[in-house]
């Protein structure tokens, strides 16, 4: 039977989601706990390819495996193999052709911001820390301009191989707690660190005097050199993955 | 010139705020910065001495030098010094004769438990994971018999030698946030291991058919029997010491 997990981890310590040669990989680990509970070599499938640094508190990944633990106890004998950085939250069957890429599917990131002149030791891993005062209203405005469906190409990291670089956002806003600022957006698919360059962006715009406006400008030029710098991979989380 | 110094770490990679031998402390990294800076041997005195894993976003450390940088700019030249676990957020000049522990304080302190099946590993450092469900109206109900002027001998961990084991709450609650639950208590002072003692009492409390007034008979017992287990550290953080 075909199994999916829902896979939490922190990205500090590890070379992103996916198996790379010379890398420690949160697939190796997970692949590897798989395996020793099913006493035979299982390779997982994984839905998002997180980059080193990002965290995830809902990424996906499927196996196969013959056996007659409970689907929903996997997850329980799986965190009894796997470091405390990377937990498995859900364990369920599926259908034996669900495929965690091919499947359509919601998915949602969060970029956290801490703007505070001093940082905060105990979000350090977790958020990016900006020095310089932030407007979030401004940056809640911009952010609102990519909602629905546009060409990313501005927003997409040069080397991206794939057909259309046009995608559907359905979420997109910045929200202020205390000195945290939390970028949520939601949509049907990403181009290469398209995230965390929105999120470089709306850093810009919320530090300067440009005008919110200037998001749509950016968008409607799809041109990479207009947009801002790409933001540290370590204020990134993969919230949710919702097969539609 | 005596400086003050407020001290946020994350207390995961320490063993504890006060220097020992063959430890490696907070005030041992904060020393070595502060004579590194100043050029000669400099031993801070520090308020609050937390445990090894417990975090604080304010203890507060002073020492004296004569020095011509500007005494809020120490504060900078210090976290150049110091490892991102460890940040000064704010570096002020205080009378001659303020000590950190000799002067009347209003101390907070947080505990925050992560109350969900599966852990989160985003919070593994900073929360305790609880895996059965906890009442937490009736946690924050059981919190409310603490605030005042009581004996807390229940809530005292063996081996204090202080004289009295009277001490003031000035608030004492549980508030609940989706999985997480974090209780605040705010004091005059506190006996060794109090914060996490209550903590482990609430729990006790808050997960069982236990009636809240049980922890009005237990601070009344003052026997240490009687309360609940001390706590995990790293689900306790100094949040801010208010100097009256």
């Amino acid at each position: 039977m075909r199994i999916r997990l829902t896979v939490a981890y922190d990205g500090t310590a590890y070379s992103g989601f996916q198996c790379q040669i010379n890398a420690h990989a949160i697939q190796d680990v997970l692949n590897e706990a798989v395996s020793d509970l099913f006493g035979q070599e299982i390779r997982t499938i994984g839905a998002s390819r997180t980059d080193a640094g990002v965290h995830a508190r809902g990424n996906v990944a499927v196996f196969d495996a013959d056996t007659r633990i409970a689907p929903g106890k996997i997850a329980y004998a799986l965190n009894a193999r796997l470091p405390e950085d990377i937990r498995i939250v859900c364990s369920e069957e599926v259908s034996p052709d669900f495929h965690p890429r091919y499947t359509d599917s919601e998915k949602t990131y969060t970029y956290r911001i801490f703007n505070r002149r001093m940082p905060d030791p105990l979000l350090r891993l977790y958020t990016l820390h900006y020095y310089y005062p932030l407007d979030a209203e401004k940056m809640d405005l911009a952010a609102s301009f990519l909602i629905g469906e546009h060409d990313f190409a501005s927003f997409c990291a040069a080397g991206f191989s794939g057909k259309s670089t046009v995608r559907t956002i359905l979420r997109s806003d910045v929200v202020k707690e205390g000195d945290l600022l939390t970028y949520t957006v939601t949509g049907s698919g990403f181009l290469y660190n398209m995230v965390r360059i929105i999120a470089g962006t709306l850093i810009r715009i919320g530090g300067s005097s440009e005008d919110p406006a200037e998001m749509l400008r950016i968008l409607e030029a799809r041109d990479r050199n207009l947009a801002g710098d790409t933001a540290l991979a370590k204020g990134l989380t993969l919230e949710e993955i919702r097969y539609l």
